[in-house]
């Protein structure tokens, strides 16, 4: 056996795998809509755009990071079946959780039991209602995905860790507040085209610091919404994909990688191994790596997250991402559009969904059926999803061939 | 495709997978040791029974059911990966959460991603901390496992639905309360023998039957207890199995199904969908049926469970499973001996680590190294593990070669 995960990675030996189908609902405050409502309104939508049965489905993955602190229920992925009207299929129902990564891990997940031959339809679904909880409880939901002994406990939040790795990269990388502000500055334009975004208002760079601080450097216009939405998708066997759709899309690489739930632990601030482990493990199995990328969605919980991504997966070298983004080289219409769906700062961020939403844009941008905010001529495709403060990541490859 | 799922799943297009390690804590009411302490414990001693070091780890799965509620804490999977000193191999890990069946999903998983591919050598782990909250917060843990509006926002308890379950198995199928009580006694004797087993004292029928009634006719001796505990295992191809263990077992078989989570819903009160489709999926991707099993683990939550199982997984006709525990057909020296390990009632059920404590007792067995309740000549073990009240289940089956 190969010890080098990307050799390893490169050679894996199940079949290739194709997205059929996708489904989403809007992002936001979803006040009309339970948790049940949200996960069937997407999963209807993904199984009609897969043109496929009930019966077709082997096996359900569901990504869903705080069902018991949010609705008060865990075991959530035989609900979503039972609320889809798929209990008499008996199919597997399984959720998966790693915080705001849950939604790309089940995706993974669903992309293995295809690759394995345990399936062959797969339906993946992300949800989470996350605006029914008061202020305190979000708190706690949000500090539950940190390290809870050593962070949330003694009264760090996601923002104050968020803000020191700001803070880091403004001194070790030369990064400007106004680099970080065109981040959501880019982020609102481009969730102005996008019919499933929560917000849908532009905002200036002068906004953005004159908006009241959350943790130094971070006003609230560079912190993404917790909101409540839902998103899937179907996979199958690429082989068999065109019996399906007319525009199947290869799901060409998926990485996942790790480290220390806690930040005081971690080698950087400025970098995420996690998501450094992950893209190197797409793209050996893409056989493509950054250079060949159309247009990509990264998790930008904060803005300094989308500026650490394009530097992890190699848009840009370190210390490049800021400036990069300042002269207009991640929007849409530049060299590299980053999160055409307006990223979790305007879609929102209904987080077990997340992963599957930029899933979801990715294949829409393939497709060329992205409408207002198509990347022309767009066949490569990533995705960047993570948990907690970087503990966990997902990458993800797609290409239409 | 194929779309009989039996026939799909007998032809599942990955690689043999091997189990070459495994590690389990003592269950039972552990306030010495957290659930970091839990889970490492279980985690080395698999490793080092697997003779592999940390970096020859692909990918972790960790099983577990509450930890928001348990510990304050989602996002387990790095945690667990930092405690082990796992951290800077930033390897996938990834959490599966399906009530009482995450420790057996994990595995599963686990399973997928090598016959995938995606990895060769997995570590597996379950592990939850029941014993540190207050009867209240448990009782709203375990609520959270069952169908929190239709059940038990309404004051329905896990017990209570199991009490009617048990009741409509002796009113359909003739079992008797000495048929279940003979369960509860069965498991006990056999937890004597099991130096992991939390309790280890012989009970007779007489005081099943006159201990404190906690749901009719369930008194507390039908009960499993709620348990601390860890239980891992170690998986690889089943071609490079013998490089690092004399006794690999491997996985024949591994099969899940779903129901709809609240009972009322389903269509039998004494048989589980969920699991006869597990078992089906299973026993054809293992060849063989319950006729060749020479020892199994079912999911003995509650004395009726054991006897649901008995006739979901073939081994009895339809209440035939009563007469023949009494009969003594499932204890150690009977036909089919059930539960050596003592079973949820004995034992003890760490929620997410049973399924991997089954796992490993019949891994145990099928090495023939369960010392003082080894069933003889043990070449064919199957475990069955379920979430909440059936929504979930999980077989595997497991052999020697």
């Amino acid at each position: 056996m190969a010890t080098n995960p990307a050799e390893k990675a490169r050679h894996h030996a199940g079949r290739e795998v194709a997205v059929i189908g996708i489904g989403q609902t809007a992002f936001g405050e979803r006040w009309e809509a339970s948790f049940r409502d949200l996960v069937t309104e997407a999963g209807l939508k993904a199984i009609q755009d897969a043109n496929i049965q009930g019966e077709d489905i082997d096996a359900v993955y569901v990504g869903s990071m705080s069902t018991a602190l949010t609705i008060g229920q865990e075991h959530v992925a035989p609900l979503v079946i039972d609320h889809a009207g798929l209990a008499d299929f008996h199919m597997p129902a399984t959720r998966v959780e790693g915080s705001g990564a849950s939604g790309s891990i089940a995706f993974r997940q669903g992309v293995l039991a295809v690759r394995s031959g345990d399936a062959d339809i797969v339906v993946v679904g992300g949800v989470e209602k996350m605006t029914d909880s008061s202020d305190a409880e979000t708190a706690r939901i949000v500090g539950s995905s940190m390290d809870q002994e050593w962070e949330s406990f003694v009264g760090a939040t996601d923002t104050a860790i968020h803000a020191m790795m700001a803070r880091a990269h403004m001194d070790e990388l030369g990064t400007t507040l106004d680099m970080l502000a065109q981040v959501a500055v880019k982020n609102h334009d481009h969730g102005l085209k996008n019919p499933y975004a929560q917000f849908k208002r532009p905002i200036t760079r002068e906004q953005v610091h004159a908006a009241p601080m959350v943790a130094d450097p971070l006003t609230r216009l560079h912190c993404a919404p917790l909101s409540d939405g839902a998103s899937t998708v179907v996979l199958c066997p690429l082989e068999a994909a065109e019996s399906f759709t007319k525009k199947p899309v290869k799901v060409a690489g998926t990485g996942q990688g790790s480290d220390t739930l806690a930040l005081h632990a971690r080698h950087s601030l400025t970098t995420m191994a996690a998501a450094r482990a992950a893209a190197e493990r797409a793209y050996a199995q893409a056989g493509w790596g950054p250079d060949s990328v159309d247009v990509a969605e990264l998790h930008d919980a904060y803005t300094v997250n989308e500026l650490i991504a394009l530097e992890d997966l190699g848009f840009f070298p370190r210390g490049g991402a800021g400036p990069a983004t300042l002269e207009g080289e991640t929007a849409l219409g530049g060299r590299i559009p980053i999160n055409p769906s307006g990223g979790l700062k305007a879609r929102g961020h209904a987080v077990g969904a997340t992963g599957l939403a930029q899933i979801a844009e990715i294949v829409s941008q393939l497709r060329n059926e992205a409408e207002g905010r198509q990347v022309k001529d767009a066949r490569r495709g990533v995705c960047h999803n993570t948990g907690g403060t970087g503990a966990t990541a997902v990458v993800t490859a797609l290409e239409v061939l």
